[in-house]
């Protein structure tokens, strides 16, 4: 084995940075350090009057990245076989589509004197959704014009995605959008900065941002035509000549870390930084992704990432939100679906409802005190929307079957159901099209902190689900492709596959799946995906009268 | 005018006995005294294992009656103008279906030192739900055999009813049931005990109670007849001979005052006593019900009453719980609905799902805040079942709608005006039948004390809504019934519409619509009954994918 080498994953979240130093034979994380974003609330600048504006400034990943690398390098120097030398490789992975405009130079317009207290200049943070109106105008168009440009991406273009807050910022802040050369995603934004290839031109732009997020594919040479943005305005077919031709996975290197960037964090000039990606996309590799493994991401909101075999499936499955070559595991592909809300709904339950966000640990000890079927009731996981496999963020929740005695601890399992009955509808549509799920890994908050919601999951599934071993994934995903790009011959690795075997790992201890609860969990999954395909799909119909009799029925046989 | 002359009004409520002292000139209420019950909760002996278990002990009526009525008797004395033989009659309404086991002389089994500690020989009060498998299956071979029984009842027979309570005693406890002479409803019991007519054969039974409970009416010749009764059970169909052949409206006397009780009240012997009713018929008696006049009782739940004409009126109204002649005023068809919670899913609410069961005021001042549509919200106020139009315990509650943002003020706004949406609902199948509505008069703890309720009821209804003048609408309307036992000749009255010109009225302040309100509040409309019918209506089928976005849609103009 040769000498001892590091490599380096930022991650950048919502509200923080994360920066991660692995050493790249054990996987051992050797130090990790965290910095906050100091501006708006918790890093996010909205808006009083719009409760879908959601802006991140700049300066606060310029502070996140220094502080935390920063961080780390000191925690490690402590070490007395430590030495800046030994990090052979960087990845960086960011929450998505976060795009923020830039001028000729490369340099956000925020940073700007014009521009400084213009929201609109600010990075578009990936939960901004004021643009549902532009989403829905290119989700009619592409539909007419370009019905190609949907099939990998679920058949709805989200108010989360690029053109669609491009265009919304053209929309509402023409002088913002023409004061733009070029709008670069947040996880190019920072390989960019990182080498110095700061000019839009000479950015080494993601395939995972670019294909997930902005219509990306080779299929049709890059991104959509000028002719089809010109239809959204022309002003958009303009800009097409300024954002990029070719996007990369993350097993090609961005670049090197310049003198600028390599003197404020502390490490030599030259270490490989790996093309960036997005966060859910790294921490999947990071937990330990691969054909036949589904990672779960399960936190506010829940991401869940697989990789298939380009021979064996289908490029397109309805309803899924992003399949692209490439942007996971280099050489398959990379499928992305999610839940728009899960921790995010008991947050609200306890906070909104209950009136105390102190409640999760007693809810949690007597919702877990319930047998599956008890409360008579039942709901859908939809109050931000449904992501897979409807696509369609104009759904809300529904919560079925409360009498005069139904308690917050049964709403609160009711809804944690839920949640599982909505990660089971995307597996289901997964298997469909040849895509196997045979082991689950979870991993984020929820998958760490709450063995009623893990042991749910794997009732409601009947499957036994693992743990990842890391419990900063994304950073471990970001440290793995940094050990990627060094490559065999400067201590790290050549596969992606190889860093993996390495890095990666999961916890002994498992939940399995107990066959009494499973069968409960099939039938009321039944009346579930009833009143989803009622409330969900356009022009189903179905008789529901018997809903609310079944599920006194099957709280009666429950109670037994 | 001849010298003051009072009528005496005693009801039994679910917790308490009120007894009221009228002038039957000026209907000015002289003189009113409550007792609690003493026993149970408030009341209501319930059991620990089974939730739908409510019972009641006689001995609380005794006393309750005796507390009651020498309070008012003693407050009217401190009058000087006032003696205890100006009381020209008295009046008694009660809970029910409140069936009492009885032996021969009519005395309730509980009394009795073999069955003080059984339960199932205390009186079963109107909210024992025990008997639903009873109650089903009455309706099934109701159906089947006897469907003229059940036309009278919309179309369910309810486990809150007669002989439902009195099968389950049977099955639960053949001992009580072999040891019950007789059953009697409680208003028949108290009047009985005040004339000493208590030989279940000499009672004068009321056919408010036998019509509206005991599926009684003349067109089949009285209560079902024994056959049928054996069909559900051969004891059933020989106790048909111990109940009663006859029962009679409130304008004819079950007797005089005995001397007994007479002695134990403080009033004079002879005094006539009016056929009891049930609480809800004499309250909209007191609140000035008439044909085309709806009266509203709105507390935990809701009882909708009006009369109509025999000759204009069909004799059945689907879904519409009770239509029996001369059960409100004699003469008229006594139609009753209404709903199983009201009050109560608001009190559910704040209690069992805000954990606080204090927060009424300060959630009624913000919802109050909120315009219609605001909330994105729509609820079904099935918390309890539906009792009028669908007649369905088993229905349960529907929340649909809620976001991230949901507050608690916005589910709170929505559930009441669920509760006006099934009101409305009730409204419309009165006048599908040509029963007119269109005065509608309210009264009850929530039309007294709650003007948000009452204005969203107004703007739901597009009509304007007055409140009763008396705040105990069902004593007074016992005491017009005493006064009109009493008769012209006595003081009082000899027809029911001249003791109510005279004893009964309302407030000037009333609730107007506001237009635009009410156009909002029709497109909410058109989705609860949608949900409404998809939920409740056997084989209704219709798709349901835009309601959500509509609900989206409303909030947005509403927000304008």
């Amino acid at each position: 084995m040769s000498r001892d080498a590091y490599a380096l994953g930022v991650d950048f979240g919502t509200n923080s940075v994360r920066a991660l130093l692995v050493d790249v034979h054990t996987g051992e994380e050797v130090a990790t350090d965290v910095h906050d974003y100091q501006r708006g609330e918790a890093g996010i600048i909205g808006d009083a009057g719009d409760a879908h504006v959601a802006r991140q400034h700049p300066a606060d990943y310029h502070e996140g990245l220094v502080a935390s690398v920063r961080g780390v390098v000191e925690q490690a120097a402590a070490r007395e076989d430590f030495s800046p030398e030994q990090v052979i490789g960087i990845g960086v992975d960011t929450t998505g589509s976060t795009p923020i405009p830039v001028d000729r130079a490369g340099t956000p317009l925020a940073l700007a004197e014009e521009f400084e207290d213009d929201p609109n200049a600010l990075a578009w943070l990936w939960k901004d959704h004021s643009s549902m109106e532009e989403a829905e105008r290119i989700t009619e168009l592409a539909s007419e014009h370009r019905p190609e440009y949907l099939s990998k991406c679920g058949g709805t273009y989200s108010s989360e995605w690029f053109f669609s807050k491009i265009w919304h910022c053209l929309n509402v802040a023409p002088e913002v959008f023409e004061a733009a050369h070029s709008w670069v995603e947040l996880c190019d934004y920072i390989t960019a900065l990182l080498t110095g290839e700061t000019a839009p031109e000479a950015i080494k732009r993601s395939v995972c941002a670019a294909g997930h997020k902005a219509m990306y594919c080779d299929e049709w040479g890059g991104l959509p035509d000028a002719d089809f943005l010109a239809m959204l305005d022309p002003e958009l077919g303009q800009l097409r000549g300024r954002l990029y031709e070719q996007a990369y996975s993350s097993d090609v290197a961005a670049g090197e870390l310049c003198g600028e960037w390599a003197e404020k964090l502390g490490l030599p000039e030259g270490i490989p930084v790996a093309v960036g990606a997005f966060d859910a996309h790294y921490g999947a590799v990071g937990a330990g992704v691969g054909t036949g493994t589904l990672i779960k991401i399960i936190g506010t909101s829940t991401c869940d990432i697989t990789v298939a075999s380009k021979a064996e499936t289908p490029a397109e499955i309805p309803g899924v939100c992003g399949i692209v070559d490439g942007s996971v595991v280099p050489g398959y592909y990379g499928i992305e679906a999610g839940q728009s809300a899960v921790g995010d709904i008991l947050n609200w339950f306890v906070t909104y409802l209950c009136g105390d966000a102190d409640l999760h640990e007693k809810l949690t000890a007597e919702a877990g005190g319930l047998k599956p079927g008890e409360s008579g009731l039942l709901a859908l996981d939809w109050n931000n929307g449904n992501r897979t496999i409807l696509v369609d963020a104009r759904l809300s929740g529904l919560l079925i079957g409360q009498t005069l005695h139904t308690t917050q601890a049964e709403v609160y399992r009711a809804l944690i159901e839920a949640t599982a009955f909505g990660a089971l509808t995307i597996h289901n549509r997964l298997r469909e099209y040849n895509v196997s799920t045979e082991r689950i890994i979870a991993c984020g908050g929820i998958a760490e902190k709450n063995p009623l919601f893990m042991q749910t999951y794997a009732d409601v599934f009947g499957q036994s689900i693992e743990v990842s071993r890391s419990s900063q994934t994304c950073a471990l995903g970001a440290a793995i492709f940094g050990a990627v790009v060094a490559g065999s011959k400067r201590g790290g690795y050549d596969t992606t596959e190889q860093a993996q075997a390495a890095m990666t790992g999961v916890k002994a201890e498992r939940y399995e799946p107990d066959p009494a609860r499973h069968a409960v969990y099939g039938e009321l999954y039944g009346l579930y995906k009833r009143l989803h395909d009622s409330f969900g799909l356009s022009g189903h119909c179905e008789p529901l009268d018997d809903v609310m009799k079944r599920l006194l029925d099957i709280k009666h046989d429950v109670a037994g």
